[in-house]
């Protein structure tokens, strides 16, 4: 077989499509978020980031980077190992615990990203638990998924956010067998919010484990920044809250929390837990800096939302159409894969505006989109200057302008 | 089903065996590896750590802490988003260089980890490559596993370094179909070396791509640290040389090098490169000043082989059951869980000798090790420590002494 046409063939066909992907090479600049330096073919340039998920700007918070600082120096660079072989580290173990506090849970584990702690914890539980059915929302994130096909367990999607047809589908499995409803709290691309507590309700009536991905939500909701489940006082019912420290903690990792056993269990048996090398000190020492100081702090939270408020309603005044939601999330739904990246090359050459197209697969084809995430490091201005851009661009490519739906 | 109670019993299962693993608390000092700080419930005492991966101590080298001091200011914590969304940074495009340079490719691609390079490019070439069929060393590490079983394409399972098996098998399979041989290059609990130039004439005259772990190696074999592909002027058989930043490296994450297509392939199919944060700008710098290093300096290299000869040496004269190989592990061979872990306690709580007992699954039941890797920070007085120690501790729990074997 000849490997490279085979390769070049399955490129050209995603540039056919219109979702080749092209990678935005920057520059963050600690400090000045979120201005970032562009690296273009042609030079440098500054842009302002209208999409990170640094949701924040922990990522260049004072005492994230001096936590950061002080573990290089005391410690050095990386871990040096798995958990088990000479990797566990004693910022490790203050993080885990940091975590299982900001949940209200026994424990939490530490795994190299958000990714792989559901693939991780999913593929685990659901493997190993005998005969397990998991009940996966329709939505849920890819590494939900590939952990939950990774255990080869029976698996349900139920209908996105909806309890009764999760009940329906709960109640055609046997009652004695162990089941997992998965599913997240803020859902990335659309930004809307699941029924934690109905969900709970159902999942419970069927006896089955409740798995939360919150990583949309740490940091950014509840007093402590706990999360929605925080918010609505819902930690505990949810047997296993799974989070990241790369988005509003602001810096690199994943974990769950749970009770003490369950966590143990998935640490003795889950193969990308065990034979991978943990995160560096440092990762973790900041990771760990940017909780307690959200723990404490709600003006981050407050400002967020201010600003979120505001770049929807100006969005909306103007006619751009934004996906109506309870989050921080703004969709502006644009529809078609070589619009979008349009609109964001547009951004980016003539405004220095950087949004990012969302096309398929991250996204279903047909609603493809910008996905806006205002910090609380947007000024008035950037937030008018965003609206501008869009407002010509809508008008000079004749684009559909509507009310939100 | 009473999900806590069947926690319970599976970790009791665990210690029943004398495999339930404790984690030992470590704070690692920089400047002074392989010294480190053991956090015990006691409180806290020096060690010296004898089983680190992160071989040759970059983890504390000047360059690497530097890099990533300057990166944190400059740049900030985290990345803040997926490579395709906000989290390109320059600091990864410029490790993707390097990395390319390093093993003589057209490409690298930058992974969260090891364990996810292995499992998201195995994964994504065996599945998406059209009726694919995957060879594998029975000896692979559980990333290159789990990628290979996430494929579901058809496997088939080598004699451990075994060429003509491999042909064997190869015979077997239609000419037509697409194949891929997966191996490492130095395996990493027995430290022997898979015989590459023979492997890739036989990979080749089935027209299979070959695809080669050297996570053990970069760093610490050929003249500029690319592994013992490059020692053996072999690189350029092979299509996918995979690598760890993480251990000789002394820093975090994993790569695959290649073609510029299939690269370009695995970065645009893989959902565990596109669906998660990338790493920090931080430890991708760190790791290019890392390589940068090694591969200007063989000092590094020379040492650590003088120290690994040495130690080996001091074994073997006391009586200790090293197991051969060629490589820079020396397995110490114990045969049984629970003395392996008696054994290990000891030197650390009577020796101030830090070296885990490694039992199965990370190796086969009866072949318990303690697996000590000497780094060229090891004094000639830590070799002596360490070789007294064991003697000890073999004369008086009564373990079997042998020559090697």
């Amino acid at each position: 077989m000849d490997y490279e046409a085979f390769f070049g063939a399955e490129i050209a066909g995603l540039r056919g499509e219109g979702r080749y992907r092209v990678f935005t090479e920057l520059e963050r600049r600690a400090g000045a978020f979120p201005r970032a330096t562009h690296h273009h073919p042609e030079g440098t340039r500054p842009v302002t980031v209208w999409c990170s998920n640094d949701y924040l700007g922990m990522g260049q918070h004072s005492d994230v980077l001096a936590a950061m600082h002080e573990a290089i120096d005391r410690c050095g660079a990386g871990a040096g190992g798995t958990r088990n072989i000479s990797g566990t580290n004693h910022a490790h173990v203050v993080l885990e615990a940091e975590l299982a506090d900001l949940h209200g849970k026994e424990a939490a584990l530490l795994f190299t990203s958000g990714y792989v702690s559901n693939w991780a914890a999913l593929g685990t539980l659901a493997a190993r638990l005998p005969h397990c059915a998991v009940f996966s929302d329709s939505e849920n994130h890819a590494s939900m998924i590939e952990g939950i096909r990774a255990s080869r367990a029976e698996r349900h999607i139920f209908r996105h956010n909806d309890p009764a047809d999760l009940d329906a589908k709960l109640r055609l499995v046997d009652p004695a067998r162990p089941k997992i409803v998965a599913f997240e709290s803020v859902y990335s691309m659309d930004g809307d919010i699941a029924p934690i507590a109905e969900i709970c309700d159902v999942a419970g009536g069927h006896g089955a484990l409740t798995y939360l991905d919150e990583v949309h939500a740490v940091g950014l909701y509840g007093a402590r920044g706990g999360g929605i489940s925080e918010r609505d006082g819902l930690a505990d019912r949810l047997d296993v809250i799974e989070g990241t420290l790369g988005k509003a903690f602001g810096v690199h990792g994943g974990y769950i929390t749970g009770s003490a056993k369950l966590c143990d269990f998935v640490r003795s048996f889950s193969s990308g837990f065990i034979f991978t090398t943990s995160l560096p000190p440092a990762v973790a020492a900041g990771a760990a800096a940017s909780i307690r100081h959200l723990k404490a702090s709600g003006a981050e939270r407050a400002r967020h939302q201010d600003r979120v408020a505001r770049t929807r309603a100006a969005l909306t005044r103007a006619g751009i159409p934004v996906l109506p939601n309870d989050s921080h999330i703004v969709p502006v739904m644009v529809g078609d894969p070589v619009l979008c990246k349009a609109i964001s090359d547009t951004l980016l050459d003539e405004f220095r505006i950087y949004v990012q197209p969302i096309n398929y697969p991250t996204v279903a084809r047909g609603t493809e989109r910008l996905r806006i995430t205002p910090s609380p490091l947007h000024t008035d201005a950037d937030i008018a200057h965003l609206v501008a851009a869009l407002s010509l661009i809508w008008a000079r490519m004749g684009v559909e302008r509507r009310a939100a739906e």
